[in-house]
C-alpha cells in the first residue's frame, strides 16, 4: 500500500469537482460549502468486506453500494443527495488497482444519483471498511417514520425478491434459470437508490422508510414509530420470483418480507392524497406499487388466500439473523 | 452481541437530545435539521482498534478521540462543531459493556465540545472501527491551507511532544518520571480539540491546519498548498519534554516535528493582524505560541543554534511510517 498522500493524489485524479465545494478535495481534508436556508438530512451507513462483499461482487460494486445505501436513506426522508464523503479503512495488502476500484465505485455511485463524492479519510484496518456519509436537502417535506394513520394506503417503489434469489444462489447454491440469475445478480450487485421516487413521494407521504433490512423490518419500523399496523394485501413479488413461487419452489412471504438489501421505498399516504400521488408518479414515469394499508392493530400483517396472518420477525438484522 | 435494534435502544438511553434535531435518533436512521444560510464544514475521520487503541487506553477514550480528531479538523477551518454522527463496525465478540463505553465516548466527546452526538449506523466488522462524521458552521472565516504568504507569522495553539513521549513509553518501553508519564498519557488518551482557538484564529489567519499527523506534516501541507516555506524559529516543545531534551535523552526536532496524534492548530497570520490576534487570544485566555514565519523557499525549516536547516519527512503517515 502506498503512503496516504499518494493515495489522495490518486483520488484527486478520479473524482469530479463539485462546483459547490469551497475547499480543495484531498488538500484541505474536509468539505465546505455555502448552504441556503432549508432542511438538510445527514446519513451514515457502512459496508465491510467480510460482511457485505458477495461472491463475484467487485470492490467497485461494493463501494457503489455503500453510496446507494446512504442515498436510499436520504431519499426515504424526501431529500435529494448533494454530496457524499467516506472514511475508508484499508487493509495493508490492498493493491493500487483495488484502491482505485473503491474510489471509482464511490465516484460512480455519487454521480449516478446527481451528487458529488468530495473525499474523506483513509485509515488502516484489518479488512476493507467503507463508512459513507451523505448529505441531502429536503425538496418538499421531511418525511418521518412515525406519521402513518389507519386507513392510509401503503405503497412501495418496486418489486421484492430478486436479491433474496441472488443470496440463495450465491450463498446457498440455489439453481436459477439463466435469465433470472442475470436479473437477480444485477439487483444484488448494483442496486438502485430510488431518489426521484422518494422525493415525489415526500409531497404526499405520511410516513416513509427504505427497505434495506427487508420489507418486514420496514413495516415493523413504521408500525413501531406510528403505533399502528400494516396490512399487505398484495405481496410485491418480482414477476420472475412470482414465476418460481408458482412452481412451488419458494415461499412468497419469506422472499418478499425477509429478503433485505433491497432499496425500495415503502411509504404510507392518506387516502385523500392517493389520486394526486398516482397521477404524479404516472406522469413522471416513476415506479409505484400499491401493496396494502395501515390498520389499527400494531404489527405487520399479510392477507393470504383471503385470511389475514401476522408476519413474524426474521428479516435481516446485523448480529442476529446471521448468527 | 445483541441484535442491532437492542443496541440502538441502548444508544437512545445514553445520548442527549439535540434540540435542533428534527428526526428521532435511533428511530429515523438519519439526522435532519433546518440550517440557516451560511458556510458549513463537513469532516470524516476514522479510528480502528488495531491501529489506534493504545495500550491502556479505554474504548471510551478511543471513541472520544474519534470525536476530537473530527472536531479538530473543523476547528482548523474556523468552524464550530454542531453535531457528530458515527458508523461503527463492531466485532461479534464485543460485550454490552464495551459497546456502551464506545457510545459514552462519542456522547462525552460531542458534549464536551458543545455539540451533539446524533447517532449513525451499526455494522459488523473484524475489529472495532469507528468512522466519525462532523458538521460545523463557520463563525467568521473559512480558513484554507493555501493562503500563507512570505512574512506571515506562524503560530500554534499549544506545545508538542507529550504524545510522542507517551508513544515511546507505551510502545517502546521508554522510562518516564511519574509526573511526566501522567501528563504524557493524558495527552495521548484524552486529547483536546482546540475549538475556541480555531474559531478565534480564523478571523486573522491566512492559512490553517491541525497537527494530527505531526508538526512536520502540518507545515509541509501548508507549504505545498501555498507554494511557500515555513521556518520554525522556536521549537514549541512542551516544558516537560524540554527538560528531558536538556538532559540529552531526546532530540527536540524529532519529538516536536515527527510526533503526531496531537491536535494543536498550526496557522499563519499576516503581520499587520498579529497584534489584534494576540490581543484577542490574551483577552479570551486562549493558548497561543508564536513559533516562526513564512519564507519564500518551499519546504519546512528549523533554526537551530543560529543555523537554518531543512526538516525532512518522517511524520506519522498511514501505511508508511509503521511499515
Amino acid at each position: 500500500m502506498r503512503p496516504e498522500r499518494e493515495l489522495i493524489d490518486l483520488i484527486r485524479e478520479i473524482i469530479s469537482r463539485d462546483p459547490e465545494e469551497l475547499l480543495e478535495p484531498g488538500r484541505d481534508d474536509a468539505s465546505a460549502r455555502r448552504l441556503v436556508d432549508g432542511i438538510y438530512v445527514f446519513n451514515t451507513d457502512m459496508v465491510a468486506e467480510a460482511t457485505d462483499l458477495l461472491p463475484g461482487m467487485s470492490l467497485r460494486q461494493l463501494a457503489r453500494k455503500c453510496v446507494v445505501s446512504n442515498f436510499s436513506d436520504l431519499a426515504a426522508k424526501g431529500a435529494r443527495p448533494l454530496f457524499f464523503m467516506a472514511s475508508a479503512g484499508l487493509s495493508r495488502d490492498m493493491s493500487d488497482e483495488e484502491f482505485i476500484s473503491v474510489v471509482k465505485g464511490l465516484e460512480e455511485g455519487s454521480r449516478e444519483f446527481g451528487a458529488y463524492f468530495v473525499g474523506g479519510d483513509l485509515g488502516e484496518s484489518r479488512e476493507l471498511v467503507i463508512a459513507g456519509f451523505a448529505v441531502g436537502k429536503i425538496e418538499s417535506n421531511l418525511v418521518k417514520r412515525s406519521g402513518a394513520k389507519p386507513g392510509d394506503v401503503l405503497f412501495t417503489t418496486g418489486w421484492f425478491g430478486l436479491t433474496w434469489l441472488a443470496f440463495q444462489h450465491l450463498l446457498g447454491g440455489m439453481d436459477l434459470p439463466s435469465d433470472v440469475r442475470v436479473e437477480a445478480l444485477k439487483a444484488a450487485y448494483e442496486p438502485i437508490a430510488r431518489i426521484q421516487e422518494g422525493i415525489a413521494a415526500s409531497a404526499y407521504a405520511s410516513s416513509s422508510v427504505d427497505s434495506s433490512d427487508g420489507l418486514y423490518w420496514s413495516l415493523e419500523e413504521l408500525s413501531r414509530a406510528s403505533g399502528f399496523g400494516f396490512l399487505v394485501e398484495r405481496i410485491p413479488l418480482h414477476p420472475m420470483v412470482e414465476m418460481l413461487a408458482s412452481k412451488g419452489r419458494i415461499d412468497p412471504v419469506e422472499v418478499a418480507f425477509h429478503g433485505g438489501e433491497e432499496y425500495e421505498i415503502v411509504f404510507s399516504v392518506p387516502q385523500d392524497r392517493v389520486y394526486s400521488l398516482e397521477e404524479e408518479f404516472s406522469k413522471e414515469g416513476l415506479s409505484l406499487i400499491r401493496i396494502g394499508r395501515v390498520v389499527e392493530d400494531r404489527g405487520v400483517f399479510v392477507r393470504l388466500d383471503g385470511k389475514v396472518e401476522e408476519v413474524e420477525e426474521g428479516g435481516w438484522e446485523h448480529f442476529k439473523s446471521r448468527a
